[in-house]
């Protein structure tokens, strides 16, 4: 069994020395550092890093830890940091409609020891995905949404992932525009595949546009929502060549590889804590 | 629903007019031709062909059209065809030892719409991956092979093999070696992952042999199984670029990604009849 | 040394037997088929083909081919066909700023015996790149071309290009706008690279935009130019990973070799003959 | 103009606060931090490092600064560092054969202003690229080599690198062997492109044996030379993608544009200064 971790996530306007202290810190408290992601932005003098350790049993609480790391990144206004322990397994929800193939993907994933994540639930905007859903046990609802009625449904999934404890929400291909309320409930926390080429194709039918536009290459975008559609910070992104011969299916088929990769590889690097957001770009260590 | 095709895949040397023959008899019989992919080897003077329609519902029995494809076709050394009809589904046996990322994948490729494959059995030589076969309603079988029980082992699997009346077998991560026996009695009917590159690292380490070698690019091959190991004829491979910072774990992980979606794509040329065996290479019409 | 060879690139609408008549046309003739690509569209039933065939001394005069494909492809709206001989070394002229990347790279392959190819001339909208042209003899023209000049210019530009009898034009990173007129005297026969990857990120600074976008993958296309900016048919594309340790001093580097690959490799399939441009789409046969 | 700056590219066992202690070594003489690339192998417990300053114009002569590293990394068997100084342009001698078109490359990117290193000597065994050195205004020798004369030619060879003060050589597709004698005069200093992807296909006719193996993906390795013939330390690597149409010309063409791009990228990291060698493998700060 993996020993007990602890990962400190952090960025701060650079100042001298920090790096040190940091190890420093771990140190002093009888911790083992498994390995130390640092990433200096030398265009506007910011540090950003990822710091993981292995948790003396004297450690004492997290509540000191937080202390400590406090008092070396002071509160201000251009910085923000976290601390997480191993020993809580994030649980992802997953929204989608009615191609199955990112679902099973994550949820095989989840089930299959390679990711210590838990997706208890799945929650689509059609029944297809039910049985999909109940092959690995995850509570499946649907929600109908139209127009009138997505304030309500969005209010009632909101309280669902609150009442199933949710951490972050994956968009795996879920044809549903969130609303601004339901992203700032979950700000950086949910992730959407883009089935295109950000920010080639934004839109609805990319592989279409791709085809009519006689691209060679076309991709797929794994970013975190904002506010603003497919404009938010990009975490992953990956291509394929293709060519003349390909016909819009195929392109569809190509592209749910290459979509089913680019999600995987996002959400790893999210719920290991190994992306920094700041503005608007991401800074994965990976 | 996709109307009734049938699919011709032939290799012959070459002789003139031989395209416009093949064509010719589709639509004398009043078919529609659907795609013709063809290549000729200018090197050896060799045709091959993969020609696909939609069979018109006064188009007579397959007999006739073997007959007719049989006329073109004439038996000889070099040439090899059959036909199939997309109204028999294929049926695919997995065999795997305790990974279940490829069983997952292909398992969900199968159940999700996306391909027209029947993955009825899952062959096991450890028990762990029941469950696996269980969430996709599998028979799972174990088989727990020694030097000394191999030869009888071997003899119930293709006695099973028969009973379930499966078309190819696929070695998703089967950590045993196939006796020549076992491999003659499915020739070009047999598909293997190498988690590594082809030829590079030949054996059972691959990984740790790459992160030994300091390579930059990691990979996996799929191919036929020859009565050679990992030697026989090569049907896809695939790439990832890797550094110095990545340890064994690392390159184990992201090399299994490549080997799902390496395997996966191989799989489909297969059961498409996409794939050509001559001379120990694979023409591949994709 | 090569024997002369006869290149056939032609669409048209499909219609049934074309291909083994345009074969048998060649046999005909006595003339021996080196290679022959098509493709059928089956979405718009429209047939592509390159046919290249190695001439026989006596299959008389180019006229009587032409005459004889006239036969086979008649005058129609949405057919269009040339043929071209391989003793014909067709003749570039590259069009550069200051970078010399690109230009370096064309001028060695037209002069390593890689191509069969001549770039007499090189035009700039600096002076610059004079020594880079005449480290490989190419003639060289600077024009320093302003809003109040431009029509002139482009004229005296157009006069060199007839002089010099220039079948086609590469921008080679060049930082000046073609006027419609200029494009329409070069129709499908000029060439740009695009340092971006279209059509992601249009304009000027698009290795700027990329890296404040936050993007894991930045690219180049290669298109031939029309009157709208940017959006003509795309020939070739290619891309490279990259991620946040990326300055934008690294992308303009980085994306400089995926520029000059992309160029040369776009360069190669137009000379020889192997793009067909159709509804504002290519069909490369490489 | 760039300001001078130093390098130091460094490895050894790893001991607590050394990269704290390295960078207060730059502080406190005045310097200014462009980038402190570090990595440490967890498995070994070895640190390597890169740290490149901006150096004070009273920072006091290089020994002083040599004298200041060496009290931090104090010599021992598995440690080994260099200190280098930007004002000291590079000087690369560059072997080759028939094919121009590595050489090319390489001498363009000294001549365009890309790269900061001289490449004043092109040597080779066959007379054919007297031309494209002189184009770009490199002395240009040539040695036919034979067994028999090999020991006194790489005398030769030894000899004329000394006189122009040569610090690497770059074997850009040289068809001969050196001798151990050789190898052992330029350690780690010597690059070679092997036209095929190490260790798939070692040996003199790779391509021919990717074509006969069946291979679907092709590529081409930038390694230091050592003794042993294709093992030594590989510095960067790349492939491509190719099926079974493809002939051994195409693979020919394909592959060296895959070799000139692996070989820059290779030699840029080497001048640099971002190459560490250790047991085998290379840690390459990019």
């Amino acid at each position: 069994m993996k020993p007990r971790s602890v990962i400190l996530l952090a960025h701060c306007p650079l100042r001298p020395g920090i790096a040190a202290r940091l190890t420093e810190l771990v140190h002093s408290r009888g911790g083992t550092i498994l390995s130390h992601d640092q990433y200096v932005d030398a265009e506007i003098h910011h540090y950003y890093t990822r710091l993981e350790w292995e948790a003396a049993a004297a450690s004492g609480g997290s509540e000191e830890a937080r202390d400590a790391v406090a008092s070396l990144i002071p509160a201000e206004a251009d910085a923000e940091w976290s601390l997480s322990d191993s020993s809580e397994v994030p649980r992802m929800a997953i929204f989608a409609s009615k191609d199955p193939a990112c679902l099973y993907d994550l949820l095989a994933r989840c089930h299959s020891g390679e990711w210590a994540l838990e997706a208890p639930l799945v929650i689509g905007n059609h029944p297809e995905l039910a049985e999909a859903a109940a092959r690995f046990g995850a509570e499946f609802q649907a929600f109908s949404i139209t127009d009138e009625n997505r304030k309500g449904a969005e209010a009632r999934q909101l309280e669902l992932l609150r009442a199933r404890r949710i951490d972050f929400v994956v968009l795996a291909r879920y044809m549903q525009i969130l609303s601004g309320d339901f992203v700032r409930a979950y700000p950086n926390r949910i992730l959407n595949i883009h089935h295109g080429f950000l920010p080639a194709f934004p839109g609805s039918r990319p592989y279409r546009a791709a085809r009519e536009r006689g691209v060679k290459i076309i991709g797929a975008s794994c970013h975190y929502v904002t506010e603003e559609l497919d404009t938010g910070p990009i975490i992953e992104q990956d291509i394929l060549r293709v060519g003349h011969r390909h016909s819009v299916e195929d392109l569809v088929r190509l592209g749910r590889d290459v979509e089913k990769v680019v999600l995987a590889r996002a959400v790893r690097c999210h719920f290991q804590r190994r992306v920094v957001v700041h503005r608007g770009r991401t800074v994965v260590f990976d």
